[in-house]
């Protein structure tokens, strides 16, 4: 298993008149907690683009179980519980506050595509580099 | 069942440099969707806020089929399957573009809330009135 | 002078926890306007797009006089007060809440710029075609 | 004059189809550059809102000279270039890119507020007194 963690500082923008962060800014911290999990094995997706690979998202799913509110400092938790071996990835994600409560749950899926051919492709030879040492 | 569909036109806000929508925004367009599906019953969302009651989201679900792209007339349709009967309400939301072809399914589940207690709380009764009609 | 208005309903996700619109969301209020303004001319932003121009943002003002509010369905009023001669476009763009008070008053200056050469370019023929006759 | 920076790395969803920072974002970009400059200086802007004293912006000035790309990470500068003696405050705020090169200038005035008198208040004391050393 690959996991990694980041902070990320809620924004008045993303507050809503609830007076918590509103549900759907969720997939923006997951988003970032992806990309930096990435960086940190020294995968930037900005590249991986430039390659002409792109990641959308097919699958998102999210468990709201406390709310975050502004000005929180949150920790972003990105997993990836299984190497891919085919077209898709999987992200588990989980967003806790300063107290280590946890907020959030979510899991999201993405494949591979050609940016070009607009086809699922396989996982770029680099990530599959970087990540198999997480997964013997 | 109780259906309703409404029209949102994509801003280019809502795009991203994929040249589709972000998958984030889909939240707001639900959340639009739902609001509109209510109003068409002679509910306003806002008005139930007045009277102290809350509909924190607690669950989101979203597949992604196809994207959505700048401009495109979305038609989104909010079905709730079953009358509440206690403190929980599901909607199930649709996405479609002007051809009719179907971009994004999802589920989202809302608890009923008291603002103050922070309590789960039933239906409002006005609520109820207006939806039982569907559900016999 | 050209002048058109189009209504726009606050949503949640646009609210914060002071209870208003948040205040960078006018930009995409007053985007909506603009595009609907032209598209009311026979006017399609994204056709533009698609011949090859773009018309990024150089300059936006605005005056927040009054808030907005959850649900307010605002009426976003765009005007050309000059018909552009060089590469350059100004719109005013006014927001009312639905008693008729005025909520924010701005000014958005555009370029028309090639987007694979990236200069500055004159205003596309279909454009001074449709909007001379309010110049005259 | 007091002066901080602070760095915002460009998020996907922050993008649009232009492949730039969509223009409204940069309203998020100076809200957090704001609020960490007062961080800066020991003033929590959350704290300011518990003592029943709002910020509503007032009026906002961007003029875009280079665009933000994505995963950029950029610099954000606020300057109080005066030291508020009324109901008003001014930043001044500047968006660098890696390369240094400055992409954005804006003006954002606020007002201090009594959240429930809904009137305009001096600056809190505690901001007096943290700002007056840069003034002297």
């Amino acid at each position: 298993m690959y996991e990694h963690s980041t902070t990320i500082r809620v924004r008045y923008a993303e507050t809503d008149r609830m007076d918590v962060v509103y549900y759907g800014n969720y997939a923006q911290y997951f988003e970032v907690g992806r990309v930096e999990s990435l960086r940190a094995l020294g995968i930037s997706y900005k590249d991986i683009e430039s390659m002409g690979i792109i990641l959308p998202v097919v699958e998102l799913q999210i468990k709201y179980l406390r709310p975050a509110k502004y000005d929180d400092l949150l920790t972003v938790k990105s997993m990836i519980k299984a190497l891919p071996h085919d077209h898709k990835i999987e992200f588990n994600q989980e967003v806790y506050n300063e107290e280590g409560k946890l907020l959030t749950v979510g899991t999201v899926k993405l494949y591979f595509m050609d940016d070009q051919l607009q086809n699922k492709v396989e996982m770029p030879a680099l990530m599959k580099e970087k990540l198999s040492p997480y997964f013997s």
